[in-house]
């Protein structure tokens, strides 16, 4: 018999039937509704409402159905709506009634946030370890490349010399948060839903700090209405997804502009790559322009699941079915791209050629802060030092002149303060040392940062 | 031997494989390039590229894939990438080396957006259906309740009588121009990509006349590399789903309301509804839960594509890929939630008793308005009639009286100019039919535009 | 002179003029950004670059300012671009050379998100403390409803009786997690980007721990690509504010759906309602659809500031200005907000006797789940007392009666277990208090967590 | 006395009187609504309701408002709430109570929809002028380099040789068809809400035909309630906004990547750049950086109004204050980008050395095709063509080899196809000119297509 049945006259209408199931998405969360039901059923038990047979039976039967799912001989029917209907629908036909009483002072509404934060608590250590893999690359391409000079950019222009392995390190700054942000959420994920009943609380005095360890969970909610109606996890979760993809497609957009023919900084991976069906010249970074296309399906769900909370009131509602397919999929993308963005650090080779003819088309502009910089030592207010080196620049570019070979003379034409010690500057190495702070570029502070990070990865 | 071992040296990487197939997605497609093939084999043949024989052979092996595929049995492969890839290895299995010319002077990045067109061009015309079944329900609806007198509502709360009618060709009037936009956005769907090339323009002078014919498109691409770079098409259909959708789900949001124990304007079918596995009493609006709660995923999937094309640089870029999950499930979606609109509304009953319940309880401020417009008659101007009527509101809400049971003497103490006639006025025909403009409730303004619509959807 | 007029010939096009200026915008950082360089301005004495007179000259130089400003007679001029270059002329006009000396080592890229950093520290203290206002007002008003008994909803159908305190609670308990976000978030908010200069560090080694402490910051950047590359925090603190807003928004919700005319279970004061300017009878809940309302534009300015940052490759680009305009409304509004829910929540009144209206039409059916339990206890499997009841519902619906009306032989013919002790579970305090668990509505578990939660309101 | 003071006995709590105001927003639309109620008058005039004297003092007094407005006389009152109460009681102060009539029969519901569609259809207007302005400067462009070969680039990575016009086309094409949703979209824009009442539909029967007229409308609403409840027109309007920025974002996007010091092909005019204030070498991409930043907050815009409107029942709730902020942000950011972008495409000049250094630096892969292209036509199946030139290339990339520098015996090694006449496919205009086809990048289709495209811009 349908759970419908004894309220509602007849069976669902087929448009609605299609629409109704979500069989085909929360399938994936049937190990923690196992897990669920097992940890319950053992609570019911101590509430002694399930016999210690009865107890026995229900977890063989949930071992069984573990067990057939896995095999792919269970029989997921749309009819049974979703993965908690279509499993007490099996248990009933492994172990009869006994599986009716599994569900005493239990609700869908509770079970289901049981096992979404269930799912997320698995994400969440999956990209952790993801996320130290990427830590590990970046750290060992940072030692390789301390000492390679590049050029840096804002506004996709060059701007000053840095350590390649600095720009290495920002990367991980950036993702290293993101792994902060996921130790801090647990506080909030790991809280235990069950016990809210329908809306109201258990009200068969269910033993839920017995719950609680059984599940892995460090706290309870202590508001029946807040653990059914809150969906505040999956955005918190999402949104730490989106924050971390951010910092996957700059690297990816990065990269992709880096190893192209005209720059030719990075070479990628053939395994890693693709051709065209019809170029057959072409090499393709198809795996980072993947991962930042995905960037944009990650936006989209968790736009998806604020909007879908945002038009509810209190407490659950429907709509909420809609909750699982994005976060599923945001799950596994994020998984999927610091894996590939790990193999691309770890495979991507830097071509010194390319990245010394960019130095040096730059004809010395790379410098350009360093003159400035001289000439504040000199005494000038720096404002002023700015606009005596943009003159500079402008001259150097008109006559297309280096400007370690602008002479003395005319150096001196912009401002009396220049001396023979200015072409002293024009050394790369000296100028990426000349940013001497914490933070800085300088090859021994981006030596110690990396000596750093490398402690605390070991930990 | 695949696409990439020319060109390349090694094989995909597998964390690569799994980021870089889209088969699993992209299969949808196959009806698409099926026929999108069996074209083109025939434009080779008319420029001479494939013999008499060759086309046949490629004709029948693309027939015979059609079948497998329909039957279960086609082999679909995560390395041969993409639907694309997967067609042409079969077509070469099954038919040998003729299979190889057919690709001449294609590329995937043409034949993707073709493929992608035709989808859409599908799904615009079951929309175009399932918009005129859930129009004719409305109309139907509408002309059972054309004298049914209900309040509106602004604010939610209730603001003048109205025939149950004309809210229910509000919706039809937001669904229409839905439909007007599907109409508008044909022009620049069926527009010819095929011939574009990777990107230059079709090198072996290939029939697009022909091929635009044949496909059932309405005009050609004029710049190659427009064609193959923009996602506009996908965009535009993608935004009329979305407007399409705010109106089912603000639909769904009243029908919610108005069917719920407090209102209960309408009931809902068994047959659209569910209930609780815990609370049997509950009878859930669960259809249209859905219908609003879809919507989330589908504004999601807009914000996705929207995305995804502002972060590349022209022309083709892989991030592309990502452009086909979202616009499934949305084409699917709108689909089905329409079909499902259309069952609620032929369902829904209306319950008279406890619109006229709601109608009295509001003892008589619905005619809040009738009373101002009668002092302006009188020759108040109107917004010191504004005050007045406020002040009997305010007056009758301390009193607990009914605008009916209010006194003459006592209406003259809020102004001399009520007479007698003011007891008039509380009437809900009388009222409605005082909106007597284009457009407006009064009764036969009302059953006007029925029949007008009505002979629009005999069209 | 303009910075530009060294390097680049020719100013700038009008067109250009209008969409490079920030100055409408961000002069609102103005307090951070004089507060950034008074520190600064020290440190660089510290550092031997200013001599005590010009810190001197510098630092009433940047009192003067803050005071035009305030007053109303500072110039902001379009053609200085943004906060930081008015000031910096402002300072010239008033100081003369000396403020040339005041941005030596220091670039507009570490200077902005500087301020960025500080405007936000301010706004998540008022947040906080707007926070505990409404949480106060939540605990009052649960308080004084401790008892008031109303039917819990879900899916906008009557669910199980519940304290209203217990409703009141819900929401805290939403909020207070989003205050636990904003103090995680504290750790990365507070870090100081001073000394990163335009990408590479500084170059004139400025004493960041001496600017860190002057600045109220917790600990120092460490890479300086990072620190000016990364809009994370803006990213985290608005989705802190959506997350937060989605609460108020759903709150509304309710409030707006429950103080309609036929629940009519709140009333709401007419200090925070409105009119009509046709309609004279209204009374309209503006300042809770303002919120629900509100909650759209804090969403879309995530979703801008998430875009933005995708589409940029590392690490500066001119794209961040536009990062501002949506930080200054979400955090403005959501402080509003905040505040207008607390007078909301102080100001609302409860309509008991509506309140009652609904429980008494339920007919009962909100014991439904009671009867369920009851058959348990008696030994029937859940899922059987389940359908049981939902045909007793069926029952009494049918026949218009009152769980509480039913004889004990009608109920009989449903199960033979029922016992005269049925009728005993006809009142809505028992059955509120069977919900007996950590998180359940019984009134003593409510009455606790009360008491804990003004507990931790004390600190 | 205010408008609630009738019906409401308190006034504005001051956190809701801040909120409730939207006058700091709306009074954009004073234009407009003066317009609307200058027609409005005219209409109470032919009903009746006013007399000659009092049109004439109506009239008189807008006009002098509108004069007070842009003087910035006009004092614009936060209690009055919003443009429209402001007009009103300025009215009031200035020619009595004759002002008192002019809202007979009148709602705001319908007048801030009349103001929002009057200042949409403004603003398509100038979108159309702004697209014309960048189309002539597109084909000027075009013109100026329709010999000009450069590579085109799919992945960001050389695909083959296209006349530079053929990509300024391309962006053309793009533009031109968000001018046609422009054009579409009129017919649903011009459709007069006014007559529509609070939601019912005027009760005075005011002539819509007259006022369709007089405000330059289309059509008149068909229903009252949809008139009133619907936002689609402005979510319509935003979405073609988008899709227009998008273009305009990819574009900057190319120029951005194509004007770097590495790649080189464009130059920017000094008069569109900036520098930055701590590096005086740089000479930034703002103006374009600018464009693309832009997208994101106009996407933020589209999503804003969206997700507001999934949020509401039928018909008119407040919520929709909140939706003129973004309307009138994407409206003339969108114009001045268009603006802006026309500069850029006017100024920006065309470095014909740097595209002949990437030419050349490709080796002959650019002409991949083109070989697998000889292959074919001399019997080869294409994918075993591909399969060869893929070979070949690797071949050369190994051997550091231009394609030209193959020997003939190297060749046949590859494919015995090969002969002497291999030689003479490496040369660009030829291979440009291979394509030709409708679309296609050969020169005289290029030239066709810019004289078809000036046609049609003469008219």
């Amino acid at each position: 018999m349908a759970l419908r049945d004894g309220r509602l006259k007849k069976g669902l209408h087929g448009a609605f039937l299609r629409v109704n199931q979500s069989i085909d998405v929360d399938r994936k969360l049937y190990r923690e509704d196992l897990r669920g039901s097992a940890a319950y059923a053992r609570a019911l038990r101590k509430r002694g409402i399930l016999t210690a047979d009865e107890l026995r039976l229900i977890s063989e039967g949930l071992t069984s159905i573990e067990a057939e799912i896995e095999k792919g001989t269970f029989e997921f029917r749309e009819e049974d709506e979703d993965i908690h209907m279509n499993i007490e629908r099996r248990l009933q036909e492994l172990i009869g009634d006994a599986a009716h009483k599994l569900h005493t002072g239990r609700s869908r509404n509770e079970q289901v946030v049981l096992d979404e934060r269930l799912y997320i608590m698995d994400s969440v250590e999956t990209l952790k370890e993801r996320l130290d893999t990427l830590f590990r690359a970046l750290v060992e391409k940072a030692k390789l490349h301390l000492t390679t000079i590049v050029p840096s950019y804002t506004h996709m222009r060059q701007a000053q010399a840095v350590s390649l392995a600095h720009l290495f390190l920002a990367y991980y700054h950036a993702l290293k948060r993101d792994r902060d942000r996921l130790v801090d959420f647990e506080k909030r994920l790991k809280v235990l839903p069950l016990g809210s009943g329908a809306v109201a609380g258990s009200s068969i005095g269910i033993d839920r700090d017995f719950l609680k360890k059984t599940l892995g969970f460090k706290s309870l909610s202590r508001n029946s209405i807040d653990a059914i109606s809150t969906r505040d996890f999956m955005i918190e979760f999402q949104y730490i997804c989106v924050s971390l993809f951010l910092t996957l497609s700059r690297m990816a957009e990065d990269i992709i502009i880096f190893s192209s023919e005209e720059f030719g900084f990075y070479t990628l991976p053939d395994e890693l790559s693709t051709t065209s069906s019809l170029m057959p010249q072409k090499k393709n970074p198809d795996s980072l322009e993947l991962i930042r296309g995905k960037t944009s399906r990650i936006i989209g769900n968790l736009l998806a699941i604020i909007t879908l909370v945002k038009g509810t009131p209190y407490t659950y509602n429907r709509d909420f079915q809609e909750d699982k397919e994005g976060l599923f999929d945001t799950a596994e993308s994020c998984s999927d791209a610091l894996d590939l963005m790990s193999e691309v650090m770890r495979g991507m080779g830097v071509n010194e050629k390319s990245v010394n003819r960019a130095l040096e088309s730059s004809k010395g502009a790379l410098f350009a802060t360093d003159v400035a910089d001289y000439l504040v030592e000199k005494g000038l207010p720096f404002r002023e030092a700015h606009a005596v080196v943009g003159s500079i620049v402008r001259h150097a570019d008109e006559n297309n002149l280096k400007f370690g070979d602008i002479s003395l003379d005319s150096y001196k034409t912009f401002s009396p303060l220049f001396n023979e010690d200015v072409y002293d500057l024009f050394d790369y190495i000296r100028s990426v040392n000349s940013h001497d702070v914490i933070g800085g570029t300088a090859l021994k502070r981006v030596a110690e940062e990396i000596k750093r990070i490398e402690e605390e990865l070991k930990k």
